[in-house]
Formats: structure tokens, C-alpha cells, sequence
């Protein structure tokens, strides 16, 4: 795409509130326009980087045989009753509205009622199951406080997946299969080595749970890590009993401060109790389904990479989820134009700065931007072209074909 | 995928309230669940269908240099007081809710307001322009009756597109440009014969706008149209004086019953004037940017085209927006799974029917759901498949090999 073309430009400023380094960059690099406070739009490039990390959840929700869906946002109070989650002393993050025949209905800040309502229709015997079901959808939540730019939003996007199993056998191997993938996503999203499984508190359904939590100064966590054996206990729950259950003293455990980029959930029969979803066993009993459910925000792990993936120029996007794979930046005007129609021939992701501006306004947008390849034609590269990836400092001269190679 | 992966199942009866021909054929189909009045969650099936229909919009969009973005669905009132709609006297439709710092904030019915505004921070200069800008958003209305099942939702998923544009003719230029495009697009989704672009009511902006109106007795609008000439009026704007500014007689149109899948408009300068949105001219002088914008709606053309191309015994999808292109049936156990391995090598999208159910019900449940091509195996096909169109009912027996040449 030729910068022209790109309706948005990189800002000097951001609003006065905006005090989060993740949404202060995406906002001067021109990734989002903030609406209100923990709500923002998503312009061409953050659409992008969105969409690629959605697809990478997606597909990797599909491989485990996950089913994809799109719940409504807005929620029948009557389902919500039968789990005691309506009245707001309940639920405080509640954003309600009222409908035309003056009833009332809320906006979706999860979504296990509606889920297991739709399921009494398809679930009716042990051959049913077990099932993965997911949707990759907006959440609201009335939030308090919504300072942390895209961590934390009033509105966020939220994959999330729920398992139906016959026994409690069946639901643990669900639940190792979907955290396995999980970990799998982090990988895939540049920030896998910092981010750890984390035993945490369990919430009103069970004991304990796991968090995927990545070590970030940002975050709002705090948790106890051992880099040796991998283990990682949100503080919350860092008991003596927890630590001698998981054989491990506090000396050998360091303090850090991490982002919630995901957790999984036991759930038991919390719900299908409340909605009467039962399932017929062999011997022909009715027995309660099984549930879990797997959370992970696309829109906060795009904050959260923006945070511990950037340096002081701006971003630093990893390949897998960068709004194009290399940003062409030509000295002179047209002198680009020959490596962009090879670039798109080649079927590579280009933004090609044809713009009538100087070289270090270009530099710096391409630095803010955070494209991972910059590659440079000027009169002084004489037909070649200047490679430099983002998170280097060398440079490397080269043909235009084997510039093209690197990136494929 | 196997059928009996597919966690929904087709279903015989309906929620009483639902009165809808699509909403009915889509519930018993297993594509969508109904959460309230004018409200639905899309299950698998449906959310296939729903995509390849987004897909097709998007591509057309991309095609005329469309630039995709998404905007928040919480809106902030002070942007909507510019321009005097959000007092509930001026636009009844709006949902509403309070945040936690007790201020209102709306939910997003239309989106001119936030994306003007978004535009004052990226065109400053007549060679900023022109642009369009477009997203796939849901849109949320407080609708007195929502009795049309998904063509008219209280929840709905809509294409909003916005051209932004240096003068008239420009603008004249661009609502031409997606005219064309959208006449496209109801042609790759199967209605385009039945589909009149229409002369209707400006609303409060101009006197005049467009409309593509789908021919169905479902339909709210009534038009007259001339089918030699290609003319439609909307009954609401049929005048003495736009009779003859379209040079037609009211002897020469039929009324028809239609439904509204399509509107493009002229914006003028009413939301840049109001929320200051200028160009510099290339005489240095300051102009207000002139607007239009266009929407169409994925989730009410899903509904039309169940209403229009489905008959009495179920949902007949043309092949560009089905959820998968042929239903095999085995009508003897594991005697499929030979074309189905066939069909997925050959990356056909195919549903394969492997229930230990009767012929009768398999048979009864392709119809319902509508897939373009039936394939059925038996003992009698005698190794080789069984082809039917959906909307045919000419069968032929065929070899593998030559049953998958037809579907590519």
C-alpha cells in the first residue's frame, strides 16, 4: 500500500488522559483513535495487527477442533437470573440498557449463560460430547478505572472458548489440550519466553485456576516466578499450602509484575446446573455437563506487545502480527516504485513511503510505525537497496532480488 | 466436516414469537439461536454463511480503494450534540447506558459523528482527498417492532462505507463508483436480477437518495419499478415531478413489495460543518469536506436470501455464500469417507452427513440446510455418487473423480 493512500498519519500528541505507553504509541503511530476512556477505535493499521492476531488464535482454536460462533451483545436478563449473575450487587461491571417495550437488557461482559442456553437444544446424550466452542467477540464491562490504554478496555475483544465434556476425565484432558494451544499462541505472537502458565485463584466455581501471565512493568498482576522449573503463582494466591502443593519454597521464587494475557477455567456444573443442561450416559442416566472456559483478549495482547515488544522510537512489531512485513522508504520521489511492484509481485506485505517528506520525517514515522524490515532506496544506494530490520542497528546493501528473498 | 462433529442440530420447532420466514428456515436449519426480539447468535453454519457475505463485501469494497477500520460501538455523546442527534426527540433508536463515572454513552446506530471527527486529526489538504473509509460493525438500534426475524434486528451487522471528497463532482464521481460496486455484489450474492436500484427519500440531508430494493413479499418497502427501462421509485418519493424528471408514467411501473438491502447517500457538508472537518483547497483557501456514505447489511441480506431463494422444504444458499458446497450423504455407515478424504484433498468445502440416521431424515435435513450440491453414496450407488442440485431435481450418477470436476 502506498503511504499516500493511507488515510491515517502519525500524531505528535495524544489526549491528555492518555497516560498508557502501549495506547500513547498506537495512537501517534496512527494504530487507533481513542473514543472514550478504555474505548477506541481501530484504524487501517491496528485493524491489521487485530485481524493477524485473531487469525493466529483462530486457526489454532480450529486445529484443536474448536467450532466458532458470534454470540449477541445484547443479553436476556432472564438467563442470566438463573445463575444469580443479573442484579448489579452481583456483577458490578454490568452496562444495561433499556429496549423499547421498557424491559431491560445488558451488554456482554461474558458469555457462559447464553451459551449453555443455546446448548440444551444440541446436547442431549454422551454421544454429543465432548464439544469446543468458541467466538472471537466485543465484551463490555462498566470498569471503574480504564487507564491502561488497550489492556484493560470498557470494550475489548475477547476470544473465548468453552468445553462441554461427559466426566471430569474427559474435561482435564480439554483443559491440558486448550492450555497447550495456548501456549502455543504466545509462541506465535513473539511473546512466548515471557509469558507463564501461572496457578491463580479460581474464581466462585472452583479452587484454583491458570492464568497465562506476561512479565511486563505495565501489568496489573503481580506474580512469583521460577525461571528453572517454570513455575509461576499469581500472589493472590501464594499460600504456604499452594507453594508446598507445588513443592517449592518463596526464597527460591522472584517477585515480577505481569499482564493477564489469558486464563483457563474449570467451571464444573455451575452452569449447567443453573440451566438444567444434562446429557444421557450409556447406562441412559441424566448427568450435569461438564464445563470449561479459556479466555484470551486480542485487543489487550496488541496492547500488551505494544508495551513489552517497543523501545524508545516507537513499536516493534513481531513478523506474525505486523500490519505489513516491510516498509519501503524511497529518498527521492518514484525511485521506489520499481521495488514495490516486485515487492507486491511477490505477494509481500509492503507499505511503500512515497511521500513528499524528509528522510528523517520518514525514518521516524518508520521507526513509530514499527514495520520489521525497513528497506531504504536513495541516489546513494545506486540501484541496490538498504535493509535494516527493525530491531537492529546494521544495515545491509543489496539487489533488489536478494532483498526480496530475505523476506520470504 | 463430519456432521457429527457439528455440534447443532436441525430442529423442528420454533420460539412462538417468531413469525419470519427467514428467522424460521435459519432456527430449524441450526444457523442461528434467537436471544430476544430482534436479536440472534450465529452458530456455525450461519457464521459461514455471515463471512462469505462480509468476504464478498469487503473484497468489493478493497476493490474501489476502500481502507477498512472499526469503529467503537460505545459512543461519546459530545460528538453527537454537535450535530443534534443524540437527544432521544431527534433519533428514537438510540440504546443508552451509564458508565461507571455516571455519564451516559451510546451505542452505535451509525457512525458519521466518530469517523468526522477521526477524520480531523488526517485530512488537512485538498491532497488528502479523496477517500473512502468503510468498516463491518455491528450496529445496535432500539426498534419499536422486530418482527422480521434478521432483516430488521435490534443487533445487526452492517457495512458502513464514507467517501470523503475536494468537491461535487468528485463526490458525484465516487457515489457512481459504489453504485457500481454494490450492483456487483448483489450479483455475486445471487439477487442481483431481482435487485433495483431505486430512487428514495434523501432523509434530512438531501432531497434525494438511492436505495437497492430485493423484490420479496417480506419486504417493508413497496417500489414501483419498470423493468424495461431498469427504473424503481420508492412509493414514498412517487411525485408528479419525479415521474417526469424520470421521464416514466405511473401507467408504465408495477408496485412491487421489497426489501431494502442496500442505501447510498449524499452527506453534503452537514457533519463536516458541524464537527469542522476542512481542506486546504490548492488556493489556500479552507473548504468543508464533502461526504457521502453507503451501507449495506450482511446480516439483512443473509435473511433476504433465505427469504427469497428458499423454498417449502428449506434454505437454498447459491454457491458463493453457502456454508460448505455439497452435502454428502453415506446411507450405509463409513461408506463416504472415501469421497469425503477426496473432496477435502481436494479443497472442496463439503458437509459429510455421517449420522446413523435414516435416509429419510438425511435427506430431509440437506434440504432444510441447503447446501448447493447433494452427493449421496448407498449400497446402490454401487462405488460411484449420486449428484442433485438443491434446485434441481435432475439426479446423475457419476464416478468420484468426474462428481468433483463438477464442483470445481
Amino acid at each position: 500500500m502506498r503511504q499516500t493512500d493511507l488515510f491515517t498519519k502519525t500524531r505528535k500528541t495524544v489526549p491528555k488522559d492518555e497516560i498508557a505507553k502501549n495506547a500513547q504509541l498506537l495512537i501517534k503511530g496512527g494504530f487507533v483513535h481513542k473514543e472514550l476512556a478504555g474505548v477506541y477505535s481501530y484504524l487501517p493499521l491496528g485493524l491489521r495487527v487485530l485481524e493477524k492476531i485473531e487469525q493466529i488464535i483462530r486457526e489454532e482454536m480450529n486445529a484443536i477442533g474448536g467450532q466458532e460462533i458470534l454470540m449477541s451483545t445484547l443479553q436476556n436478563r432472564e438467563l442470566w437470573k438463573w445463575t444469580n449473575r443479573w442484579d448489579d450487587r452481583e456483577v458490578s461491571v454490568w452496562l444495561k440498557t433499556k429496549v423499547a417495550d421498557g424491559s431491560e437488557v445488558g451488554l456482554g461482559w461474558t458469555h457462559e449463560e447464553p451459551l449453555t442456553n443455546i446448548m440444551l437444544n444440541h446436547v442431549h446424550s454422551y454421544q454429543d460430547l465432548p464439544k469446543l466452542i468458541y467466538q472471537i467477540q466485543w465484551k463490555f464491562r462498566n470498569e471503574e478505572r480504564a487507564r491502561s490504554g488497550v489492556l484493560r478496555g470498557r470494550e475489548f475483544l475477547m476470544k473465548d472458548l468453552y468445553s462441554f465434556a461427559s466426566s471430569q476425565n474427559e474435561h482435564d484432558r480439554l483443559y491440558e489440550i486448550v492450555a497447550k494451544s495456548y501456549a502455543n499462541i504466545f509462541n506465535l505472537l513473539g511473546i512466548g519466553k515471557m509469558t507463564y502458565r501461572t496457578f491463580a485463584s479460581g474464581g466462585a466455581f472452583s479452587k484454583y485456576s491458570h492464568e497465562f501471565q506476561c512479565l511486563s512493568e505495565a501489568g496489573e498482576d503481580t506474580i512469583f516466578i521460577n525461571n528453572k522449573r517454570k513455575i509461576a503463582i499469581n500472589k493472590e494466591v501464594m499460600t504456604k499450602s499452594v507453594l508446598s502443593n507445588l513443592g517449592v519454597t518463596r526464597k527460591e521464587l522472584i517477585e515480577k509484575k505481569a499482564i493477564e494475557v489469558g486464563n483457563i477455567f474449570n467451571l464444573g456444573t455451575r452452569y449447567s446446573d443453573a440451566l438444567g443442561l444434562k446429557y444421557v450416559t450409556r447406562d441412559g442416566k441424566a448427568e450435569p455437563v461438564i464445563m470449561g472456559c479459556y479466555g484470551i483478549g486480542p485487543t489487550r495482547l496488541m496492547g500488551t506487545i505494544a508495551e513489552v515488544l517497543s523501545d524508545d522510537k516507537g513499536l516493534v512489531w513481531p513478523e506474525s502480527v505486523a500490519p505489513f512485513k516491510v516498509h519501503l522508504i524511497e529518498l527521492k520521489n518514484g525511485l521506489g516504485k520499481k521495488l514495490y511492484d516486485k515487492l507486491n509481485r511477490a505477494g509481500i506485505e509492503v507499505l511503500y513511503d512515497d511521500r513528499d517528506s524528509t528522510a528523517g520525517e520518514k525514518f521516524n514515522d518508520a521507526d513509530l510505525i514499527g514495520i520489521p524490515w525497513r528497506f531504504v532506496v536513495s541516489a546513494k544506494t545506486n540501484g541496490k537497496v538498504e535493509c535494516k530490520k527493525r530491531d537492529e542497528k546494521t544495515f545491509e546493501l543489496t539487489t533488489y532480488d536478494k532483498a526480496i528473498r530475505k523476506l520470504l
